[in-house]
């Protein structure tokens, strides 16, 4: 193999959370030159360090969902391309990718399995009470006052999908073992489907015991969990979210919970990262 | 309705744990006059509670698996029947109720679904880090260290049985669609499962990723999963146990924990509880 020296490597930029130390690093740097903001040495700012290399950047590597707004793109006037790590587009302004033909790309399906395998995770966790229990063992109260909590029962539980996607698909094929009892939501029916549709959240909410958020976040889902879809569940209900966290009306969903208006929540996601409502944790 | 007389109800002794406050008490009282010691005032104690009722009691309610000793049952010479409330019979003496002719039943089946429901939330807990992410966010880490650690994927785990009975079944079929490839341990090869059959546990820890430990407890039992069977299932390995603590040695697994030399492991029950080893909350 003719060894390639490494300013001769295709130069992609990188655009990562702080402290995000993405693992897949090594296999990128056999086949590219990685410019990283956050690897500067003195630290320099993103807007620095990307109006300084403007002139050369045609790749901008996207890792996790971190914001690439307009302001930023108007730093890389010869961007061609943006490869986005994870799923979802929301991060990105793509009105403006539209206009300067930016093709963006992101991880499509390939998480899908994942994330459905956290979400059961996560139902199972509020409704058997696992991390509660946890606690309640890790801090000795075990001994000190007995048995915890008992739980509830998956079987039999009627869970509402909203946004029957390759992730909401992929929980339905889970659930189904466990005795769940499937409906979903989503813009229009899927033929191919065996589940109950209903054509709103709303309706989804009243029928159901648990809703599993895994829709896209648009201008449309945002905030498609209301308090009145949650009010709608019910005192009983459950809300389990690995989709964005501003499909939920988060301030709502917390005063819900802690005026024990609603059983529990799981959730992958918040509406502002990495800040979660204190009220979570009692 | 004809009312029948608090005294004129078939009499039943109650022997549960301290401060379990047992769910379907109110059901029986209905039906039944419930003796219970726990409820004693002045308190007394289950010793001096069951001699004083020793004529009268024909039959022994036994929530959750509260120990029945040879000791407890000479206590009580006319009793015929054990009324368990719990799957198990290790916590019985069964040889001296063979010798003294006096009936055992317990919950069977009954629980199978549930205990799998949470043998698969224990395996999703520890793989995808979901009660250590909780407790990481809790902290305030996730904005002061950013993201925490991946976990590991489900699909393509290759997950051992010990004990393929009622509760295996339920969690293989739960975990066929995780993508698992699913294997077992049990006495004899059972003809009508399609996995594979490892004839003794070592065998199994070796060929998988997994060890899910839900067979009966019995003297041959105690211990099964002991330090070999932990080192070859290696240091990737994980072990979940639903079944009973004693099925695990578990000194040996606190130290191959605290080592490094098995990745996790997802505990309904301990040796002894509900004393827990505090080495497993550094």
């Amino acid at each position: 193999m003719a060894t390639v020296k490494e300013e001769e490597l295709p130069l992609v930029l990188v655009h990562r959370p702080p402290n995000f130390h993405f693992p897949f690093k090594h296999l990128l740097q056999t086949h590219f030159r990685l410019l990283d903001p956050l690897d500067s040495d003195p630290p320099e700012s993103t807007h620095s360090f990307f109006s300084r290399h403007a002139a050369s950047v045609r790749v901008l590597l996207c890792v996790d969902p971190t914001p690439i707004t307009r302001d930023l793109l108007s730093l890389l006037p010869f961007l061609q391309l943006i490869v986005g790590s994870s799923t979802g587009v929301d991060h990105i302004d793509l009105q403006e990718c539209r206009r300067r033909i930016i093709a963006v790309t992101n991880a499509g399906k390939a998480f899908s399995p994942d994330v459905a395998d956290l979400a059961v995770g996560l139902l199972i966790d509020v409704l058997r009470r696992v991390s509660a229990g946890f606690q309640y063992v890790r801090a000795g109260l075990w001994a000190q006052n007995g048995e915890f909590l008992l739980g509830f029962k998956l079987g039999g539980k009627r869970v509402g999908i909203v946004g029957l996607g390759s992730i909401g698909a992929e929980i339905a094929k889970r659930l189904e073992p466990f005795g769940c009892a499937i409906s979903y939501n989503s813009r229009r029916k899927k033929p191919s489907v065996p589940f109950p549709w209903f054509k709103n959240v709303y309706d989804l909410a009243v029928n159901n015991d648990v809703l599993l958020v895994c829709c896209t976040l648009t201008e449309e889902s945002r905030h498609i969990i209301s308090k009145d879809v949650m009010t709608a569940l019910g005192k009983e209900g459950v809300i389990i979210n690995v989709g964005r966290g501003a499909l939920i009306d988060e301030k709502e969903l917390v005063q819900l919970l802690v005026r024990g208006e609603l059983r529990g929540a799981g959730l992958d996601v918040f509406e502002n990262e990495p800040d979660v409502p204190q009220e979570l944790f009692p």
